[in-house]
């Protein structure tokens, strides 16, 4: 599955335009191809078997862990993971999938865990927006007998070489075993992997829906320093504009302001999940978490605000220097018109007496070049007068 | 009944101004022509017939099925179906008619399926806002003892020929059946249909509410194709404005605006039906299916998402067209205006020693042509760093 | 009472400006009177009688039926009247005043209808904020044992000569009984009595409330026409634009956009007064007109959603314009500056070589004038290269 | 206490604008002034004795009333008034304070009728936002075996040479007793005050809650001669826009929004309190009078209506008056680029034979002065036929 | 921790723009920086103890009053502190902390009274967004056994020299104690330690939560004397935009209006802190404490209603400003055009007359001079008729 990239700043960045364009990099905009309206949602297990696996690795890595253990797996061997069991000491089992492109795994793992269909489409049809859905059936859609799954869907925002990166992870929540499904490897959760290692910690004597908890608020607070990118690309925009910045402003401004209108727009769903997962309570859902959500709420409020203020500076920066550039306008017409309205009358002047005609009156006469000069200072000097009562100079 | 269409491409692709407009293709706006105010409301059976009929013909398919066993018939004989009864087997009997301009038909399917006169009336009265209305009155619309009928207004929007095409789409939907009527042949249900060929698939097992739920989940995943259409044109467009694009950039901006903006208007109202649809009980509504519509909820809102995205985009891409020109206008004057009171001062004295005075002081001088050559280089090179103090050069 | 007209579009239609001012006739903002703010609220019975009648004459009708029968009045003497009975057999008796300005016939059916004062004040104060007020007491705005009124204000919005023309119509709804009241003669209802004539039709069969129903159905499916003529006219000022039409087209558009907003701000009320009438029961509003008010009330967001878009496509219209026109200055300007930059030069040149100077390098020489022309050539054509470079050619 | 006065229309009305400026009537903005933060809230009696009185006198107005019955007394010797008993038939005591700068009677009418010290301080430190806060408690502002009180404070909006002047009224309303006080004289009460002289009157046949319900109708019908004010100004400005006015045009409909901006602001909380009378149970509010407040309701709905559709009309009109600007600029600048174009290539080509050139082609040929008007002619013939083409004539 | 200032006005007043920015006080954005997304949330005593202390002196101050009593000391030894007991007639403990530096106080203070680690965590990592967070449980995060405690992060906004320098203040509340953590030395509470030392006063004889109080009030009342700083400044650029200011305006009013969008941004939330505390019931909170706070809550929604209004005052001069600048352009144009038609024409006929032709009519005529001055009168009178014509004169 390609990025879905940004690469607004690689124009800033000094590449030609048309290289840029025909590079393919102008502004992609967020695209959603579904190439099957019409055809009946949900994927159950069937299906998924006859869908065509893709190119690209699938990493599936697997952490048990509990207060006073831990064992992480690599799976190569799908099925022979699904077949196992869990080791018995595992109080959490966190099973993570690096790339949608192999159906075999995926297919294994929604056997494996009962998965919905509808979920199982909606981990497959990226993007997705951001939702929680609780899950309660069996298999075929139908109420059933099933054990209960919580069903989250987020967004995780990274900064590539400069362009805002935007990545689906699903996650599946049982009681005891979360599973969470990337777009394509890298993410923001080598803290987490780190911390599961250290013996004690507070994830290690948490449950399942904890390590949910810590995942989102690892993707929430990794906002913080996307921002603080922003921030500094503003402040650089502004120092120019004080600098009396030339044209080149206005293009950066707007899509500074475009970049900061995709996150809100990727953020903003995201503010309701966790509204969802702290106030609803559901039965994989552990009343620490509930309060630790709290906190993380709060974080994504407050990126919200940072982004909304910094779009209204933003913009604001926009209207001052188009404001400049009419101030400044104005300023050369003023001049122009000024230096006209002087020459054009005495210019003239000068035109008449270098006609040919026979006899031109004063024309003999010894002081008529003074003269001339003389009339030519009071018309100038009469202009400027009249243009200081008009509050011109 | 004639096609709501927005020719704006048309336009764009290179026919005169002047020809699309004699041709009646400039914007047509969406318009209402409610031909009776003050008429009563409702439609009744003596009214129906007394209806007259207009051109074009109208086509009725009905599809009996069951999880093993279909039934595809086309009727034409419309009198003959109503007098009939369903094959015994037939669990969900879907009754599709193509066209409202034959009154025949519509009265006889009023008739047999007790449809209530103000349902009735909205069938015809095209365009409708898209809504549910839940009837379980006898025909004269005073309450009776008629079977629970759910009645469904849906707008399908299709793209031809660029344009978007909206039509109204009329569902009633009883326990064991369902009627559509479209305004005109073609739409977007080929893979429904094709869904129902197939035994064993999951639409062939369930009940005519879930048949509703595929219907419409058709018409709303039509969506994303139209809306990357319209992205696409959004790319283009961008691609002309960073290659400096001429003056034709603006309405284009504008057209594609404006479509958003109609496409927006239709797709809104489709949220407030879905969500009844899910949230409500109503008999005819299989427990199945509202979780299903869940689905379809998270896709249309989706859809409005993005389709503000693009309204988003579009406006930055305005903004940032109608400043990159101010920002040109203004070099443009200030060229001009360097050129100018550069050259107008030393045209004056030129033509100062123009003048056929007698008595002009200098002007024999051996020297005088260097040493206005000499003055005009002063007077010009004092502008030049006039101006570059002022920060103009 | 004088009409409240907007005759912007006699300005349009070529009558100058200064006519339409001295005329009196620039656009007329809605006012509101009222000359007494700080007396006590309510008009009784003596107010009434007191109060000065003003001239226009008063036109009362009273319509009486049942299914099977229907008497129309015209009333002279309003005290005959009121002190007569109604015929026996009348189900519902509809009393329609036109003309407010004769205070004897208000203060007669006031007494009779036991209006309550502060209706009665709503009712000559015109103009009201459509409303509805459910009243159930007594003549002195006491608790009392009076008989269930429903009181209901709605305007009456039709086209005058192109005009958009308001008008207050008040209804008392009791329970066999309604009256109407407008201030001036002239309304959409004559569909409605055609009706009434008509033996058997749902109306006659209908009690008070089903013929409110009808009469404010009338009303708001009026707006559809309104509508359709601002949509035309919306058409043709899009023509004109594309087209390339003059200045004159701004004013229109903001006139339109004028009209649209006090189209909307009229409009937008009766919403809430119709959803008040559906939703909240009162003993004079039967099962069936509630059913059928939920038609009307589609009717209404029907057309604020037209309103709605039309005005917005009117705002696109009007930037539209004033982006082509900016469009069209620029290249104005560049042309200017193109022209003069290229001659302004060379002018110079000529002009040194038209000096009186004695000694002139090049004066005698026998190519000097060829070359002169070669100098311009190059001067001018280097320009244009240069500004070829720059992207104005 | 000074008056907020707004004197935009001095500056209108030919004074000069730096006599204005130096004369402190520079548009004032609303200020508050709390020079205590960080002290406790509310004024208890010892606060209120060490307070210092201003200057400026007060009026204590009091007017006992009953159906049959009225007595006027203007109060000097508040101490005599507090320690002495009401007439015993009063049924209501209405006491009015005009002014608030001598402490001595604020303080011994809040003893007197234990009003609680965070409502005296509210009364003192004008203006606060107008609000609706009920008392139970005593007067250290703990709970308490007090009397209930209604706190009103409304806002009491003027005109005062073409000015808005805007006042806080305060009112303690008791079961038989209704205090108020303003901040300085000269009210719109003058018509209640007639009320209650004449016998029968609806007024003195109610309780206190009823006098409250007439004096804020008062202050809210009010609005209408004051928005009436501001529509004239609004028909005044258009007329001459209409007319083709000049830029004096653009500051007065800036200094008219922002008129209407702050008559907003001063209203909009007004209908908060009056909608919080209206449904909010008081034991001191009559049943009658809460039916009377709808009425009050329904007027001030009414008149933010008729404010922001008068908002929007002047911004349309500023908006009108700029694109007129722009569009006649557009075409001063047209006639510019015409007639500069046109003349200077060939005020370049009469340039080129006025030089001194020996040796001139065509010089000594007999037709050359009618050969070079043929040229010019040519010349500007041609560059009129390419402005028609581009449609610039 | 470093203070966050807008120091907007340096600018104003002189600085050169180079200066400033090589200074680094271009307008810093408000910025948060999260060191640490992926750790656990939540900061308990062994990772206090673990943190680095930063530079900076800590200032803990603690008053211990009742109605008749009071103490005021300052802990240097805060583990001496912690391990001692209060006095025993003390009725409320206020611990104020300035600065956040030394972990050793923060860890100290955080085991003796128990406080959560979410809460801690949100104490050090300022900014927070102001909130009410009510915790019940022990120090693991997990529910237990603990006080109950009310944790509310407010912010102080205070100008220094002319900047708006904004805090954060944590309060945490228990039965009888109050905790306070401040950024950094300074703030607005001497009125209020002036109260604690007033034997009797209200604030003596009441509960930790009208101190809460108290302090909250002096807080969001100090937000009135910075709005009048800011009334003042939009005042004086008034007088500038009316004495005709120059350029210099514009950058003036958009840094206005930026600092007053961010003084709204920080006060906004107050808000809901207020009605929090205000609305929902807590152990902690004494009912007196809550009545009052329905007087803060009035005081900040005054606040932000002027802060409202001056924005759009501001927005409204800068729209004034723009268009008196448009309309000045015009003008300056429109005497450009004027002077160059009227003296192009005529120069074109001099320079044609000055050509060097041997046969020129009209060359020898004696009356040659007056009749081209003749000319050249009539060619200019009929431009100027038709500028007067056209209402350009």
């Amino acid at each position: 599955m390609p990025e879905r990239t940004l690469d607004a700043t690689d124009l800033d960045r000094g590449a030609t335009r048309e290289a840029a364009v025909r590079a393919g990099r102008g502004l992609r905009l967020p695209k959603i191809r579904k190439n099957r309206p019409g055809t009946a949602a949900g994927i159950n297990r069937e299906q998924l078997d006859s869908l065509q696996s893709g190119p690209g690795e699938v990493r599936v890595t697997v952490i048990d862990y509990r207060a006073d253990n831990v064992l992480v797996r690599t799976v190569d061997d799908i099925d022979g993971f699904v077949a196992g069991h869990r080791p018995e000491w595992s109080a959490v089992c966190w099973i993570n999938v690096d790339g949608l492109t192999d159906m075999k795994f995926v297919s294994a793992l929604a056997a494996k865990y009962e998965l919905h269909p509808l979920a199982v489409e909606d981990l497959l049809h990226v993007p997705q927006r951001p939702k929680v859905d609780a899950f309660g059936e069996g298999p075929a859609g139908l109420p059933g007998t099933h054990p209960a799954r919580l069903f989250v869907i987020a967004r995780m925002l990274q900064l590539k070489g400069g362009h805002l990166s935007s990545e689906q992870i699903s996650f599946f929540v049982g009681h005891r075993t979360l599973l969470t499904f990337q777009e394509r490897p890298g993410d923001v959760w080598d803290p987490i992997r780190r911390q599961l290692q250290k013996p004690g910690s507070q994830l290690r004597r948490a449950d399942a829906s904890f390590l949910l908890y810590a995942l989102i608020d690892a993707i929430v607070d990794h906002g913080f320093p996307i921002l603080e990118f922003y921030g500094d690309r503003l402040e650089e925009i502004e120092e120019q504009v004080l600098m009396g910045a030339g044209q080149e402003v206005i293009p950066q401004i707007h899509r500074l302001r475009r970049e900061l209108l995709l996150f809100r727009r990727e953020v903003w769903p995201m503010r309701d999940v966790i509204r969802t997962l702290q106030r609803e309570p559901h039965e994989c859902m552990g009343e620490t978490t509930r309060t630790y959500l709290r906190d993380v709420h709060d974080h994504i409020v407050q990126i919200i605000d940072l982004c909304d203020t910094y779009r209204e500076f933003a913009s604001g920066l926009a209207e001052t220097y188009m404001s400049s550039l009419s101030i400044r306008m104005n300023e050369v017409i003023k001049v122009l018109t000024i230096i006209t309205t002087i020459f054009i009358p005495i210019t003239f002047l000068a035109g008449v007496y270098g006609m040919n005609l026979r006899h031109m009156p004063g024309e003999d006469w010894a002081w008529a070049y003074s003269a001339f000069w003389a009339v030519c200072l009071v018309l100038a000097g009469g202009m400027l007068v009249w243009f200081k009562r008009r509050g011109w100079l």
